[in-house]
């Protein structure tokens, strides 16, 4: 965990404060708590930021504000911009998936990392691309290249999040199944289905390859074996009866 | 691009029309254009959608609407729901990234893959769970599990814009630099900070390896190189004069 309190957000003059609202939640979404905000314009009336922050209102109360993008990264050692434009430079840019680790690896060591986001609708000026040390590109469709701010913002700190290996997921509580269960519940298939008449004799060895291929592809747990076991179990005492 | 269009985004029930158009742009940026509604809510009035929706009122305009979840999959062979949730039949979740190649794979074969999402409040229902083939669930910090539902949209549509590998990273025009420019560059280097007094003669092996390291972790391409050399060469002439 601890190199991702090394990172923080960097917004640039943001036009809405639905956008730095929303930008709050994604960050905790993320794990990221450092929010920082450069001359925002709030056109849309400051009340928007609490609604759309919803649950991650922290963040936003404790996020700092300065009047200039170098007050912001005073104390940043890695300052990595984001562009949508191409344009001579701003041909080296990077991927989220493939930089976020190094910069992570680099905050493990100690780095202070700043990650800035421009504009709505201009991103960073040029003056402000020549501050950052790493510049990213968001793949996006040539028919729409224009992530909104805190989708941007979203992309990059998930490949962080990602990398920093917090997540953990779901663990599935029923093993999988051995082959001498998936063994058993086939065989007692195939004596229910014979003993009910679905298939003919002549015809069990072609037909039960129909069902393995089934039970195969969707049945994995001892869980899911025995409950198609349960079935064949049943189907045979309600047809004796 | 193909096996794009053979996926829709369904959203079942949305809350906010402003999510509704948030979702429009992000399937956008992805290079999807496919929506279905489930009887939406819209609380926020529906002038939020277009407002949103930015560029993509396109993929607005032609959303299809339905009045329940089972006439909007009637033509979808996988399903994909989204859970934030645990629980004993929500465990065996993949993550998008590892499930989307699959499913694109999948559609290239031919099969119409709906990507389902829930409410906002509560996601997805149990008995929606249940129209499910598989089951994905977004990989999201501890502390705020839960995404807006235009963020949880764009995280599934991005992984699968980039298994789709439709995204052209911008190319470096200048070429890498040869060995043999960057030893000419240091040469000239070296002369010119002699030259200036920077260095003492005896030093200067020691001090070359100083500029030897910073130039060989920026200065990749001819363009780098061709610009330091010019730098010592701008400034031997200006010392001469």
């Amino acid at each position: 965990m601890f190199p991702l309190t090394q990172f923080q957000v960097v917004l640039v003059s943001p036009l809405y404060a639905a956008n730095i609202g929303s930008v709050c939640r994604v960050m905790a979404n993320c794990g990221l708590s450092r929010l920082s905000l450069v001359a925002p314009q709030c056109v849309d009336g400051w009340d928007e930021a609490p609604r759309l922050a919803c649950h991650a209102t922290n963040i936003l109360d404790a996020a700092q504000r300065f009047d200039t993008l170098d007050d912001a990264l005073a104390d940043s050692s890695i300052v990595v911009g984001t562009t949508a434009r191409g344009g001579l430079y701003r041909q080296h840019v990077g991927q989220p998936r493939e930089t976020m680790p190094k910069l992570l690896e680099q905050a493990g060591r100690g780095a202070e990392v700043a990650l800035v986001f421009g504009r709505e609708d201009t991103g960073l000026l040029n003056d402000e691309i020549l501050r950052c040390n790493h510049l990213l590109q968001i793949p996006s469709h040539p028919s729409y290249l224009s992530l909104n701010l805190a989708q941007a913002v979203l992309l990059c700190c998930h490949e962080l999040f990602l990398a920093a290996d917090v997540y953990e997921p779901p663990v599935e509580k029923s093993a999988f199944a051995p082959a001498s269960q998936r063994e058993r519940c086939l065989a007692m298939w195939r004596e229910m289905l014979l003993a009910t008449g679905f298939m003919e004799p002549e015809k069990a060895d072609h037909m039960m390859q129909a069902f393995q291929r089934v039970f195969s592809r969707g049945a994995e747990t001892c869980d899911d074996i025995n409950i198609l076991m349960g079935v064949a179990r049943q189907v045979r005492w309600a047809t004796k009866r």
